[in-house]
């Protein structure tokens, strides 16, 4: 399929599986007090114009297997919200201003409600596993909820690796450091899970999930690579989130850690020293020499070309997690978002 | 039994629970990394000296109709870590800088690891509730899950309450909104729910554990507003927070909103703008003006004669969710509890 076409099917396809996951989100959420500084908060980053990726993995993935959506719908639901749980908490742990065009829910409610808000998401997340009950029973139930349990820890335990980098000033880490702590915080819940959980309900519990675990880290760390050159390079305005922003929050990229590891001991030495100031002393002019560097020394189009590598791993990948299911939209849709992922712009 | 005799029984059998409880909840934390900026974290709030008021009432009302320890020690783990992970949130969305004699979580390790170590802590309660099922079977271990599950979801909206208090700088709420809110932020996850649990395990799920409610509700409303006058007028080293830290934190207790009816329109408008403030902008002196104006009306001794009121009423309830058990050590400790928590200086 041509890029324009593949990006064109990719988007058609997460848009369907977004619609029917934001119908079964929304209806989760009580409609009751407390209203304003809590169930209206809820909705509001799932209905910005986030892509809806791991709800769509898991859907499709459970379709590519023969399943129903119906069957799947509330792990994928679940999956969804504690995905926004954690872009809340990500975001006031990170000082982020900007999520998907809009100021982040600290930047508006302030920082307790938001705190708040995340835990309540995270609690609301429960109700649709345990409704699995009624449609699959209580093995499979069980099962999607120790996916998901694992899929919580590996979460918490990536996203302390990474603030304590940032904690500690660390600036001698390695690529083996950055993929480790993305298989942790980003591959798990965003592709290995979804895959894990879409095809145990498919199977109703008849798979080895191990066979996507590969597949979902190649994908995942592919996306996430992506994810930090927008940040650097893209277009604000459709990327969402301010540009450069990463390096004002000393966010350890790839890129970033490919630059500590290159540049001359005196550029190094000041980067620690821009590093270790806090967030809101770190002026524009450091973080535009900061992206030079990375340019200087071929950091990014070093992260550009681990993208891809990633994604053809992926792709290899797919054939052992896949391969054996009968074509369908479903199965076309997860093999072209490999590509997707590392073309996308958004 | 006479007061000191009665604490000093109290507070006996707190250790006892106390100790069975941290027994098993330490061996949930995983040995591995990361361990610095989050396993080695998560302990440190539930190893301060806190009371463990709520498994200490879960595993006492389970042993109170006649079950085993052994059977709910496990959903009284998953109970005291939701609380402790409650705590760490709770620090930092009040600002509070002492949490039991020593500084907050975020205070020594800063807002993002804290934020997150709270995350891992919930994280963490799901598996010795899905432990459950070995020992208590699918069915009592879907109730309890349920009960959990309604536990958090009462505390998130009594958050909610509390926190938009602050953030609207509410100064017309009455009694009755600080009643629903400790309800829902206090007595169902400190009292009701724990009693509820316990008492599902010991009879696996032969009672009606909605005779508990009133009992908690009373029981967790005279413990929150003790809690609150502690604060005011406690003994710092003794009670392990800052003494007057509510004031500073604009926190609505039952005396704040009592001052805040009963004093004159002058001291009203000055106490509003007092409380409009940022947190650091309120000083020493403000601090102690509002303190001075809660006793000028007798809202202390208000609230006090409030708490004595609601220990009466759960002394009166206690009859009705205990009195058809036979006579025990658990049982004694829970009637005995009622009057500890008006009584206790810490």
């Amino acid at each position: 399929m041509p890029p324009g076409s593949r990006l064109q099917f990719v988007e058609t396809m997460l848009d369907r599986y977004k619609a029917v996951t934001m119908n079964a989100l929304l209806a989760l959420i009580p409609d009751k007090e407390p209203r304003r500084h809590l169930y209206e908060l809820v909705p509001l980053y799932p209905q910005r114009s986030g892509k809806g990726l791991r709800p769509a993995l898991c859907i499709a993935t459970c379709g590519a297997f023969g399943g129903l959506t119906d069957r799947v719908i509330r792990s994928a639901v679940a999956i969804e919200l504690f995905h926004n749980a954690f872009l809340v908490h990500d975001d006031l742990e990170d000082g982020s201003e900007y999520r998907r065009g809009q100021p982040t829910l600290h930047a508006v409610h302030g920082l307790p409600i938001a705190v708040n808000v995340g835990d309540a998401m995270n609690v609301l997340s429960i109700r649709p596993v345990m409704e699995n009950l009624e449609t699959l029973g209580p093995q499979l139930t069980w099962r999607v909820f120790s996916e998901i349990e694992h899929m919580a820890h590996q979460a918490v335990e990536g996203q302390a690796m990474e603030l304590g980098w940032v904690r500690d000033n660390a600036c001698d880490l390695t690529e083996e450091h950055y993929l480790r702590m993305t298989l942790k915080k980003t591959c798990w819940y965003t592709c290995i899970q979804p895959c894990r959980i879409g095809s145990l309900v498919a199977t109703a519990g008849a798979i080895d999930p191990d066979r996507f675990n590969r597949f979902g880290y190649y994908m995942g760390a592919a996306f996430q690579i992506q994810d930090d050159i927008l940040n650097l390079i893209g277009d604000a305005r459709r990327y969402g989130k301010e540009v450069g922003g990463d390096i004002r929050e000393g966010k350890r990229t790839l890129m970033l850690i490919h630059a500590l590891n290159h540049c001359g001991p005196r550029e190094k030495e000041r980067m620690r020293r821009f590093l270790a100031k806090p967030r809101r002393r770190r002026s524009t002019d450091e973080v535009n020499w900061v992206y030079r560097v990375m340019r200087k020394y071929g950091s990014i189009d070093f992260a550009r070309s681990c993208a891809h590598q990633l994604a053809g791993a992926a792709l290899r990948e797919f054939v052992v997690a896949y391969g054996d299911q009968p074509d369908s939209e479903h199965k076309r849709f997860i093999e072209s978002l490999v590509l997707y992922m590392i073309e996308r712009d958004l």
